[in-house]
Formats: structure tokens, sequence, C-alpha cells
């Protein structure tokens, strides 16, 4: 049977996953963990034969520096690659850079569980004088001027935002037969993933999406799902 | 006065550097001391403030990771990336694999000095069962399909292949004010610069790009060369 792959995976863990703090679109980076993660995701994409001819991935560090590392192990640095924020990690507004101890503490384990788990839920919005405000860096000033600046999402949100890209630009590359990974985020893959398999709300919110595993989605060639698997168990 | 900066820079120096072996096409990655002269290149263009809009890049990760680096020191990730063969070192031909010594005890002194400074003399043409024949790779199925794919190529051929790319790529950015940087070869730098400074083939035929080294070409709005220099001496 001919089929499409696809392959989906969340960055290797940050400093900030480490420490278990919320971070969204506070640009933080791999920590040793993470990279030695990517490293060992890179080298079994390489001995399951993987190639492909697209990537794509957020404009976040965590993620692209996840896809350089797995681009340089299967030896394919040259394919395209490119970046967009909207598959960035949802934005958590006046979370991020707290850990979840701390906003369980300030605003109680229920208030938590509906940011953390609520399908159209927000957090309050990120404050202009918030030390993780960073919404004036130069990568999202097309994003400012087009009021298309998020202070806060819900998994809905996210989902909204990513909708126009994959019908845009990613789809039509998988139907077009394209190999492609997608190196994304928790909350950017769960947008896509709800997107392949028509899932629901309550659906969606329950899968967790762990970092630096390629997750494999198999199509026909009518792009009827047809299966999804871990490339391997941690 | 208003300037635009433009940002060449040979990638670090590969492990066939390292062994004085003529390179060209073949795929060769950065030794360790090529890897640590782009990491202290990425230092200096954040020590004196650098950053780019666009970033051009070979096909070669030598050049590929050369830049990556570079993105990572000046905290830059985010940015596009273009790569393109257009930027690929000079085609060697059936030099490719061998060490200077090695074709000069072959050819003769006079030969090798002619295959390395003639304006438009070509190297013999790689064969396709040469160790060093890469050309089958994925990358380059376009250009086999196309009939662009080189056998070898001079200074001239060179340029010639960079010149549409220059033309209806690079330079409308410049124009357009981007701040760009070019990590790529030798060859392909000489062939940027010659393009940029109007010199003629005995000008460009003397000047030699120095490995991980930033230069600095600067230019009014009105796209009049002004001035160049290393942004700095090893």
């Amino acid at each position: 049977m001919s089929i499409i792959k696809l392959v989906l995976m969340r960055h290797g863990s940050s400093i900030w996953n480490d420490q278990d703090r919320f971070t969204g679109w506070t640009d933080i980076d791999l920590s040793e963990k993470g990279k030695n993660e990517v490293k060992y995701a890179g080298k079994m994409l390489k001995s399951f034969g993987y190639s492909f001819n697209f990537a794509y991935t957020s404009l976040l560090k965590r993620a692209i520096h996840s896809l350089w590392v797995i681009l340089k192990e299967i030896n394919q640095s040259w394919i395209p690659v490119e970046k967009s924020w909207r598959l960035n990690e949802r934005h958590y507004g006046a979370l991020q850079g707290f850990s979840k101890y701390e906003i369980e503490k300030k605003y109680g384990k229920n208030q938590l569980n509906e940011w953390r788990r609520g399908f159209s839920i927000s957090p309050p919005k990120i404050n202009e004088k918030d030390n993780y405000f960073i919404l004036n860096d130069k990568r999202y000033l097309n994003l400012k001027t087009k009021k298309l600046l998020p202070f806060s999402e819900s998994l809905k949100s996210t989902i909204d935002r990513i909708m126009p890209y994959w019908d845009g630009n990613i789809f039509p590359r998988l139907q077009n037969k394209e190999k492609i990974i997608i190196v994304a985020h928790g909350n950017s893959i769960r947008a896509i993933i709800k997107i392949l398999c028509n899932l629901n709300e309550k659906e969606i919110i329950k899968i967790n999406i762990p970092t630096g595993i390629p997750l494999i989605y198999e199509f026909d060639y009518n792009m009827v799902f047809k299966k999804k698997y871990f490339l391997f168990d941690r």
C-alpha cells in the first residue's frame, strides 16, 4: 500500500520544561537533557531510513534547534526549512515565566487546571511591563502591524491561527506527496493532530505530546488517515 | 550617512580544508577548528551588534552549519534562511577528493596553478564512477532533469550560474534595505565580490577569501559601493 507519512515532533525538553515553568512564546533554549533527546530522535529516524523533502518549524529556538539537530543526524541539513509564528507554542499570557506550583498557589488548583486543560479558556493577558513580554521582538513586528499579535491564547485560538497555515501551506505539500517533518510545540502539535484526525474538543485536550519523540501519521494517497504511532517509546 | 551593509562569510575550515584537499561539491563537514572559527565569528558579530533580516547559504553542510552557529550566537535562529545550489562551491570536477600535493605530482605545478587560478579554465570532468561523484544526490535531482548539473566548473562558470540568483533574488532584497548575511564558499563569494565591485578577471583571481571571517560590504541607498573590510583580523 502506498502511503504518505507525516512526522511530527515536539521540541526536546527546554530549560523551563525542566523547571516546570509556563514558557509559551518566551524564547527558551533546549536543556542538555533536551539536546540529548533530539539527538537520539535523529539517530532513530536515521536508523529507520527516514528522509524528507521539506521541514516546518516555529520562530522559537527550542523548536528550531531541535530540527537542526535532527537534520544534522539524518544528513539532510540541505532541505528547505520554513519557520512560522503560526507554529509557535500557545501563548500562555500572564502565566509565562511562572512555575505550575506558583500559579497553583496563587490561583488554586481548579483555575490552573482550567487554563491548562480547558479548550477555549485563555489565561490572563500578558502585560507590556511583564518580564517575559517579548512581543516587541523584531520577529513579530509584522504581527503587530497586522494586529495579529496574541497576548494570551486558549487551545482553540492556537488552532484557529494554525488552520490557515495548515490549509494554505502544509496540506498542499502533503497532497503533493512531499515527505514532511514538523518540529513544533505541545499545543501547536495538538492543533495539527486535531485537524488531522478530526478529533473533538474532549478528545484533543486529553492528548499529551512527549518532548523529542517523533510521531508518525500515515495516510493513503487520498489523504485518508490510516494509522499513527510513536517512532519509539521512552 | 545611511548605509546598506552586506555580510559575506566563507564557511569555517572543513575536514578537507585542513587536509588541503579539493572539496568542491563534496559534502564535507566543518572540522573542530572550523567550528571554533565560526563560533568566534558569531561572537564578534554579536559584539558589534549585527542583526539580519535574511540569510542565504548553499546546499553544502560546511556552509549551512557555519550559518547555524552564527545565527545561534547572535540569537537570530528564527530569521528566514534560503539555501541554493547556486551558492555552492565551484565544482572541481575530477580533482575533488585529491590533495593539492597529489594533483601537482600527477599533472605538474603549472597545470595545477592554471586550474586553481585561471579564470575560465575548468579541470577535467568528474566521472560517474568517481568516489566523490555525489551528483545523484536527491538535492540535485532537479538540476539533472533541467540539465544544469555541472561536472566541472571554472571560476567563470561559477559566476555565470550565480548571476541569475544574484540578480533575481539577493540584489532585490539589498535594494529593499534588508540586512543580509551570505555564508558560502571561497569561489561563490569571489563571484559575488566580482559582481559587487565590478572587478575584472585579473583582479578577482588575485583575491583570496579566508575561512570564518565576516567580510563587510557597505553601500549607500543607491547601492553605490562605499567600502569593504574584514570584521576582524585573525
